[in-house]
């Protein structure tokens, strides 16, 4: 079976899993951070030095590709793999949550969506089977169904609607798939509202997708809710199938969400945190421009492998006081490395069985009030 | 002895000479190539990717230094090299050129100058001394003395009046030097008249200093004018110590004064244009952003070793075109990769007594008339 996931344990007092993810570019070790390459590129990392984060998987977005440089150009040149020489699995969404997030969009129908693109303002018509079509031309191992994405809060009409027809366009995407190297993941959908989520989740399962995304998180509600739905959604999704939570998100909302159930996740926060200054480390953030790191000769951690890390703080805040480059390429890196190591020690804890402390050590270590859990 | 030059081979029918500058910080083999870290960093590239093009030695800019983050901030961040992580040697400049070619200037006298920062607009006094003093607290391996750089064409009287002064100030600071780990180089100058830089060539030989440099070209003349005057005041420095080309160049530039007896080079040109898209290759410019690239599979070199070139120009000209960091990231490490094996080149074709036909071939190579040679 060219893509398979073996949940290797469960930890014994919270729904967090650990398992591996099979696929044809290689093992995906779960739970699993994938940094985001927008444009196909992880924004000033070089894909060495993106590996050497100890990322397994990276993310590509199909909308933005899709415009620039065109699912043809990609295809030209090899698909995303060549293109990139990221030589391990690649996810990409489906294009859906950019085009109904930018804003661009001209006409919503059952066949599909017409958008404007933000480049050149062209109109570009988005079906589940033309997702289907590009993200087969970039070559990932892992497509997105698309989906019918929705501001919340919304009105629960308009989030059955949307649900309803995200169910719709799964099955369209299902049967327009023709590569055998791609697996597709489902989408659940369904606002806040547990009922609907569990709903969702249930009619996505009976299709048997390879794998399952918990979607239309992470849009500006309460953590706490977002930690509800996902509490919620994991249990009627199947076991053997790995769970992603796409965008998500802050280290502490990971962490949160991996003791609900869920193996994946992917954000733009450690790249553009780090772009502008500010890094995630184990005793929680720092503002790298702040004059009190003018003198100091400490790295950002003192136990981090990364290239930041050679460096001091003193050095790092005059790269981004100078607006050179490196400052943003070094932070960027560092943040890549300290979600990785954050996911390894979750695996690690997983396996003990001490996820729960885990948990808790981490929310005290990051500066959060134990309120969830 | 802390430094030396090895003179280990001339050029049978060129004045083209292999050698070795020892420092403190390690080897630097000649004809020899140093990027520019002007803010101390080599803008887009980490430290451990400077190293990798092949780089001995690299260049700080004392002028941006000493502004941002201040002489006093690098000294206490440990110096230099601890600053940077660069366990090579390291040149600095005195802030000359930058002061006199910025405009910032508010007043030239015999003691020193006064100028006005670009960042805040501060009046700041640089005289000889000064120099030498921030150049002690960045800890470089190689000091350049503060020389009075003007601007060409200028009136002969203008071109021996900044001459002598340049001569007076490089006695100045090499009284006001007090570290032994650090040596000065002395500047040559005397606009584009031989005579004027024989004469400033033997007045500084005499002051023994352990390098000297050529300074003051490459400021718009043309390249012929450049090479005569570099042809001219080689014979006049001694020949037991390292000759450095201040700001040069194109990488014809660079073998041309190798021919004429050159053994060191700094420019920002690799980087620089990497960044606008402009890659070196032996075959010529690429510009990476032409449409021709869209679907180019081929890598700007196939035997280039650097991580640009396991790259296509296709992808290289979706980085650029979509206003991606790695693109010049990637191109400024291309560039660098190609001067070092520029060098490395040269080096081998010194010691093969062939220094003669390698210009040849390579002028061919790079599309430049058989003019001069
Ligand atoms: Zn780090
Ligand atoms: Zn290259």
């Amino acid at each position: 079976m060219t893509f398979e996931f073996k949940l290797h344990h469960r930890d014994a007092s919270t729904s967090a899993r650990r398992g591996v993810f099979l696929t044809p570019h290689g093992d995906v070790q779960t739970p699993g951070f994938m940094p985001v390459g927008t444009q196909g590129t992880v924004k000033g990392v070089t894909i060495d030095q993106v590996a050497q984060t100890g990322a397994h998987m990276i993310l590509g977005n199909t909308y933005h590709l899709a415009l620039r440089p065109g699912a043809e150009t990609v295809r030209r040149l090899g698909g995303l793999h060549a293109m990139t020489r990221w030589d391990g699995p690649i996810l990409t969404d489906s294009g859906g949550f950019q085009v109904f997030s930018l804003k661009g969009i001209n006409k919503i129908s059952e066949e599909g969506v017409v958008f404007r693109s933000h480049i050149d303002g062209a109109l570009i018509d988005l079906t589940p089977e033309h997702s289907v079509e590009i993200q087969e031309a970039l070559g990932s191992d892992v497509a997105m169904v698309l989906d019918h994405v929705i501001a919340l809060p919304a009105l629960r009409s308009e989030v059955v609607e949307a649900m309803e027809r995200s169910i719709r366009w799964a099955k369209r995407c299902q049967d327009a798939a023709t590569r055998a190297d791609q697996a597709q993941f489902a989408i659940v959908q369904g606002g806040l509202d547990e009922e609907l989520r569990v709903q969702c989740a249930s009619e996505l399962a009976a299709m048997n997708f390879p794998g399952y995304a918990v979607g239309g998180l992470s849009v500006g509600e309460a953590p706490e809710e977002m930690y509800r739905i996902t509490a919620a959604t994991c249990p009627a999704l199947p076991e053997n199938k790995p769970r992603y939570l796409m965008g998500v998100g802050r280290p502490i909302d990971l962490i949160e969400s991996v003791a609900r159930g869920i193996d994946l996740f992917d954000c733009v926060m450690p790249t553009r945190n780090g772009r502008n200054g500010l890094a995630f480390t184990d005793t929680g953030h720092i503002k790298i421009r702040n004059a009190v790191h003018r003198y100091d000769t400490q790295p950002l951690e003192p136990d981090c492998p990364c290239p930041a890390c050679r460096h001091s703080r003193g050095y790092l805040r005059h790269l981004f006081v100078a607006g050179e480059m490196l400052g943003p390429i070094l932070l960027s890196i560092h943040n890549l490395t300290f979600y990785q190591r954050v996911m390894r020690e979750t695996r690690a804890a997983i396996e003990r069985d001490e996820f729960a402390s885990f948990l808790l050590a981490k929310k005290k270590a990051w500066g959060f009030a134990d309120s969830a859990g």
